[in-house]
C-alpha cells in the first residue's frame, strides 16, 4: 500500500475481469453466448474459503467500492468508509469481492461492449437483465474464484434485492444475508420515479432509440434529468433543508432561470457529473431491473413462501428518513422471515440523511455492521 | 340554464375579460404598461356587495373553475364540485369571482400574449410575477367590479398562497381567508421539484430559449416531463398503490421499455394531454412564484410577524396523506396565526388522496366548506 494512502485504505487496487464463454440464460428469454464480470477484490482468501464477502452494487454503483485506482485518485471507491483494515467490513478478516453487474459500464459486459461479431456495441440491444440474472452470474463469479459458500454476501438498495434473491436462489451458498435499505418489490411510487428518469432519456433527441454511440452524442440532458430526479429520492426533505434551506446563491433574488437557489445548483452539478461517468442504456436497464424485481410474485405474491426455503442469518437495516426504501419496507422482508422462523436482526437507523444513508458512516450503523461482521466465524 | 345540465351547476358560463390601462409595477422591477384580466363570476353581486368570494387558482389552474363553455363539454371547470347552487360554495347566496392569473395562459395577459407595439408574443420575456404582484392585479379587478371587501378569499396550493398573501396585503378588504393544502414557503424539496420541471422545459431542443412559438413548435417533451414529475408529488404513495399498484398492461413483462406498469401509460397519459392545453413559459413562471413565495422574509424569516396585521377569519385545511405541502406546514400558518391571537380554524381531513385531495369532493372536506361559508354573513 502506498504511503500517500490512510492506514485504514485498502490501498491501491487494480480490477480484474473474467471472460465467462458457457452461455447465460436469461429471464428475458435472451441468451449471453458470452460474457467478462469486471470485479475487484479485498483482502486474502483463507485457506478454508469460508471468509469471502460479495458486495452487490445498487442503481449507480460499480466495482470499484474501495481503495483507489490511481496514486493521485481525489476520491476512493464508492463503499470505502465501510471497507478496509479495521473498518467494519474488516480486510484483515474477510476477502471482500465486489462485481460490476452484467449490463453495467463499469467493464463488465453491458451496453458499451462490443457484440461479439458484430463489431459494434450492443447499445439499445443489451438484452434486460434482472436481479435473478445478476446472482446467477455472481454465482458463477464465486465458481470461478472457487468460492463455495459465501461467509455473507451485503449490499445496500438495488444491492440489498440481490442479497436477498441470493438467499432464496441459493441457500446453500450464502451463509449471512445482510440487506441494508431495500424493499422486497418497488411501490407504485417508486417505478414512478423510475419511469420518469427514462422518459427524460429515451425523449433527449440525442438519445437516437439508444443508439447514439454510432451518433457521437450523449443523451446529456436526459441522463442529468434522470439523475436530478433520483437525487431527489435519495435525500430526506430534511437534509436537503439542512443543507441548502431556502439559500439564495446570490443573497437575492434575481427573477430568471439561472440558479437562484443553492439546492438548483447542487442538482444541476450532480446531473451534469453524472452525465460524463455513466451510460444511459446502463442507466435504462438497471431501472428496469429494480421494477420487475418481485420473489414474491412466483409465489402468489406471498413473500414468506418466497423466503420459506432460506438458511442464511439475516440483517436487514434501515434508516428513519429514507423515503425511497422506507422502514415500513425492510420490516416486510423481517416479517416474511420471521414467519419461516429464520434467523434475522433487524435494526432501524435513526438518521436524516435520507437513502443516501447506506452509503455513509454514520457510526451507529457502522457499529452494528462491525459487530455484525465480528459474529462471523471465519477459519484462522 | 340548460336543461343538459345537473341542477346544481352554475351551468354555461362565458369567460370576461378587463382591460387595465394603468401601469402595474412588479416585484421584479418590471412595469407592464397595461394587461388584460380574464375571468369567471358565478352567482350574483347583492345590493350590498358583500357577497364576493374570490376564487385563487393552482399551478396549472385557470379562470375556469365551475360551470360549462359549451353545451357538449365533456368536464365542467375544475372546482364544479365545490361551486354551484347548494354547494359547499353555494353561488345562492355568493358572487364568485375567479381570474385567470397575470402571467397565465387561459386568457389573461401572459407570455402567449402579444407585446404592444411589438406585434410578437411576450413569449420568455413575459417577467416574472410573483404572489405579490397576482394579489396587486386580482385587487384591481376588484376594484373594477366594485368589490370594496370580499366575503372570503379561498385557494389551495399555489392558491392558498394568494389567500394568505391577500389577508397580509389588504387586511381591510378581505374578511375571511380559507388557506387550503397550502405552505407559507416551499421546502427545499418543493424547490428541487420546480427545478427539474424547469430543466426538463428549457433542456428541450424544441424551446428555443422560450421563442418557441416563432419556431413553430412546442418544448412537448419538456413540459410532459415536467407534468409527470408534478403528478407524483401531487398524489400519495398510497393512492397510487391502490389505483395501479403494481399492475401489468398486458398480464406479463415484455422486458422493454414501452408501457409495461399501468402507471407509466397513466403518467405518460397525464404529460402528453397536459401539453396541448398548457403553455411551458407559463409553467416556469409559476413555478418561481412558488419558488419566491414567502412573506416571512421581509420580516427576518418570522412568519407570525409577517401576518401579524391580519385582520380577517382564518379557515385553514389541510390533508392527512398530503405530502407536497404537508399537515404541518399548514400548521406552521395556524400557529403564526393563533401567536397573534387571530381568528383561526384549523382542520386535517383524513384523506389517502395526496394533495390532488384540494380539488377531490371528500365529503368530510366539502362539509368543512359548506359549514364555514355558512357562518359568513352576507346581506339579504
Amino acid at each position: 500500500m502506498s504511503a500517500s494512502f490512510p492506514p485504514d485504505s485498502v490501498g491501491l487496487v487494480t480490477p480484474q475481469t473474467v471472460h465467462f464463454a458457457a452461455p447465460l440464460r436469461l429471464d428475458s428469454g435472451h441468451t449471453l453466448e458470452s460474457y467478462d464480470l469486471c470485479f475487484e477484490t479485498y483482502g486474502t482468501l483463507n485457506a478454508a474459503r469460508d471468509n469471502a464477502v460479495l458486495i452487490c452494487h445498487a442503481l449507480s454503483g460499480d466495482h470499484h467500492a474501495a481503495g483507489y485506482h490511481h496514486e493521485d485518485d481525489r476520491k476512493p471507491g464508492w463503499w470505502d468508509n465501510c471497507i478496509g483494515p479495521g473498518k467494519p467490513l474488516d480486510t484483515e478478516r474477510f476477502f471482500v469481492v465486489c462485481p460490476n453487474n452484467l449490463g453495467g459500464c463499469g467493464g463488465s459486459t453491458g451496453p458499451l461492449s462490443v457484440r461479439p461479431g458484430s463489431g459494434k456495441r450492443y447499445g439499445p440491444d443489451f438484452p434486460i437483465v434482472t436481479v435473478r440474472d445478476w446472482v446467477e452470474s455472481q454465482a458463477r463469479l464465486a465458481d470461478q474464484l472457487g468460492i463455495e459458500r459465501w461467509a455473507a454476501v451485503m449490499g445496500g438498495s438495488l444491492g440489498g434485492m440481490q442479497v436477498l434473491q441470493w438467499a432464496i436462489d441459493f441457500p446453500a451458498r450464502i451463509r449471512h444475508a445482510i440487506v441494508i435499505a431495500a424493499a422486497p418489490r418497488l411501490s407504485t411510487q417508486n417505478i414512478a420515479f423510475n419511469e420518469i428518469a427514462r422518459q427524460a432519456i429515451r425523449s433527449d433527441p440525442s438519445f437516437h432509440d439508444g443508439h447514439y454511440y454510432e451518433h457521437d452524442v450523449l443523451p446529456e440532458h436526459g441522463l442529468k434529468l434522470a439523475r436530478m430526479v433520483g437525487h431527489i429520492t435519495y435525500l430526506s426533505d430534511d437534509v436537503l433543508h439542512s443543507k441548502f434551506g431556502r439559500e439564495l446563491r446570490e443573497g437575492k433574488i434575481n427573477f430568471g432561470f439561472g440558479v437562484e437557489f443553492q439546492i438548483e445548483s447542487y442538482l444541476r452539478h450532480q446531473g451534469e457529473s453524472f452525465v460524463g461517468r455513466f451510460d444511459a442504456n446502463t442507466y435504462l436497464l438497471m431501472t428496469r431491473a429494480l421494477d420487475y424485481f418481485d420473489p414474491a410474485q412466483a409465489y402468489g405474491g406471498d413473500l414468506t413462501q418466497a423466503v420459506a426455503g432460506c438458511t442464511a442469518r439475516f440483517l436487514v437495516v434501515s434508516f428513519s428518513s429514507d423515503w425511497r426504501f422506507s422502514p415500513a419496507r425492510s420490516r416486510e422482508i423481517v416479517r416474511a422471515l420471521l414467519d419461516c422462523d429464520h434467523d434475522v436482526s433487524y435494526v432501524d437507523i435513526e438518521s436524516a440523511l435520507g437513502h443516501d444513508s447506506f452509503l455513509l458512516p454514520i457510526p451507529q450503523y457502522h457499529q452494528v455492521l462491525s459487530t455484525y461482521f465480528a459474529g462471523i466465524e471465519v477459519a484462522a
